[in-house]
């Protein structure tokens, strides 16, 4: 009998989600639902930090995102599902986790470092940028999470998090802060399109959970195979060949593949039948989502009114935590007078 | 026909308030209650920055505060008497300004950089810090403050604020954010009673609203004087010399005043004469505001039920504020789907 831990994860509502997302997270959380209390946040406020000034992206994005969660199967009956920026017992415990913190220690956090460096901010770096880590703990702690499902280069923030969960017990003498373990994906990292190591929207070599089969099939026909591959009967390379990660990760029949493996190696396969087989088991992967999502899309009512009632249940959950929070620190005013 | 402005102004709860806060603030809020809609911050989260250690000073000086300000005529029904932490839109607040400011332009505020030198910070300062003018900002907005009285020290803290209200309303193209104006006292800083140029309770040089007689018998007997001063009939200095600056402030008889200085600064009146003049007049002032307080402090329960009303309307006029900023920047999901 496995114990219900309490997950939290989620999104920046800065584009629509795609086969990385739901390798590496989407297909967890669909798990994790009947296995944990599972809170999935769409992370708007975090997302302003670095789009203060196009907000219209984020606003639009939280739709799009809550669509992407309820057609692979993210249940909000299952999963509380909500929007960061309506539960102000984030910021309010930010604040106090703050002064825990050094500015120090903040600049010297190695994943907001390679951010600042991607994003070439240097030291116009918004300040709330530079802060996020340690929103981040407020988010973790707010809901108990034990256990935070993300990326490896996550870690220094999860690390972050225990830290402040630690200093907090140790200094107002408690144990209300639950100290988190990260989660890392069993099936890791979907490479992109183009070959590069991740999919990711930014870099352009997504197929989205939302693409049209036209698209797909674009982006299938357009994808990076072994640049040694030539000719049919040349011998061609299976690892590192996206065609085939991504067949390992959607594909139904496992003999099959094999059996195209072995043939892809030994020559006599050409790329254009490898492809047409992974289009037609995309597509059939994705055929349910896609009508799902555009079951969901024609109410957004109705999509709103989840992430709301969500939100009003992780507005509970937060609150309790602040107040027990403020009960340690000794801020429990109305106890006074 | 004076138009009523809305004031906000505040202390930090870490000590009594002394006679320098009295010249400096206190008697311009006794007047401003009556002409402006003022709004008196007792400023537990700011205190909490560089307090996150000894939070029951915190804790404990919310209601000294409270009392001082009662004791000398601040009325909670004129005036909204609030604690900052119950204030949940201060913090949210805060984080959007946040993504608006660099971290450069943070490190270079010059009273942040005074104040980390003061207090030997270096760069092990807290994050929640090095970012309160960020709060502040949050403070002053959310009211909508026109006027903020505060000291001249506090001037580059205005200005930060003066720059995120101009960057907010020309990012999202609005006007929901109201420019500050610092107003800084008539009257000006008291000298401390070792003549230093400031009272202040760090430096172990003031005078408490809340001392009692014989306290403020003992720190007049041993005030700073002229030090040329040494035999009754040597001429002495008037200017400088806190005897005279306090019965400035404090004396009820100004002919008597000014006799006496003439008669200091010619020779023959020695400093004892003076300080037990000056005695007499502090007593008679302090006599009302000590009776009031320890009037106030036997129903410690009233004092508190006067700072919950308070924060109960200051939440409304910040939840107000915060509802169209949410709009502003175009977060106000409940208008989504």
């Amino acid at each position: 009998m496995s114990e219900k831990k309490i997950v939290l994860t989620g999104d920046r509502p800065t584009g629509k989600l795609h086969l990385g997302h739901y390798v590496g997270s989407l297909a967890n959380r669909v798990q994790f639902q009947d296995i944990h209390r599972q809170f999935v946040m769409i992370a708007d406020t975090q997302g302003l930090t670095d789009h203060a000034d196009n907000v219209q992206k984020i606003r639009d994005n939280i739709l799009e995102v809550a669509l992407d969660y309820l057609a692979v199967g993210i249940d909000p009956n299952k999963t509380t599902l909500f929007i960061q920026s309506l539960i102000p017992a984030l910021p309010e415990l930010t604040m106090y986790y703050l002064n825990l913190i050094t500015w120090n220690r903040l600049k010297h956090n190695p994943t907001i470092k390679l951010e600042i460096q991607q994003k070439g901010y240097g030291e116009e770096v918004p300040a709330g940028f530079m802060i996020y880590p340690i929103s981040q703990a407020a988010d973790i702690t707010a809901f108990g999470a034990e256990l935070v499902p993300a990326g490896d280069d996550q870690l220094p923030i999860i690390e972050q998090t225990v830290e402040i969960v630690r200093k907090f017990n140790r200094l107002y003498k408690t144990d209300v802060l639950v100290e988190p373990k990260i989660v890392t994906s069993s099936i890791g990292r979907l490479p992109g399109i183009d070959g590069k190591a991740k999919m990711s929207k930014s870099l352009g070599n997504a197929i989205f959970l939302s693409d049209s089969p036209d698209q797909v099939a674009k982006k299938v026909k357009g994808m990076y195979t072994d640049p040694g591959h030539l000719k049919v009967e040349d011998p061609g390379k299976v690892e590192g060949n996206p065609v085939f990660t991504y067949l390992d990760a959607f594909g139904s029949d496992k003999n099959k593949i094999e059996e195209m493996k072995a043939h892809y190696a030994r020559g006599g396969l050409g790329d254009s039948v490898v492809k047409k087989y992974l289009l037609e088991e995309l597509l059939a992967f994705l055929e349910p989502i896609r009508r799902k999502r555009e079951e969901f899309a024609k109410d957004p009512d109705l999509v709103m009114s989840y992430l709301f009632r969500g939100s009003e249940m992780a507005n509970k959950a937060a609150n309790i935590t602040l107040k027990k929070v403020r009960e340690a620190m000794g801020i429990d005013y109305h106890k006074m007078g």
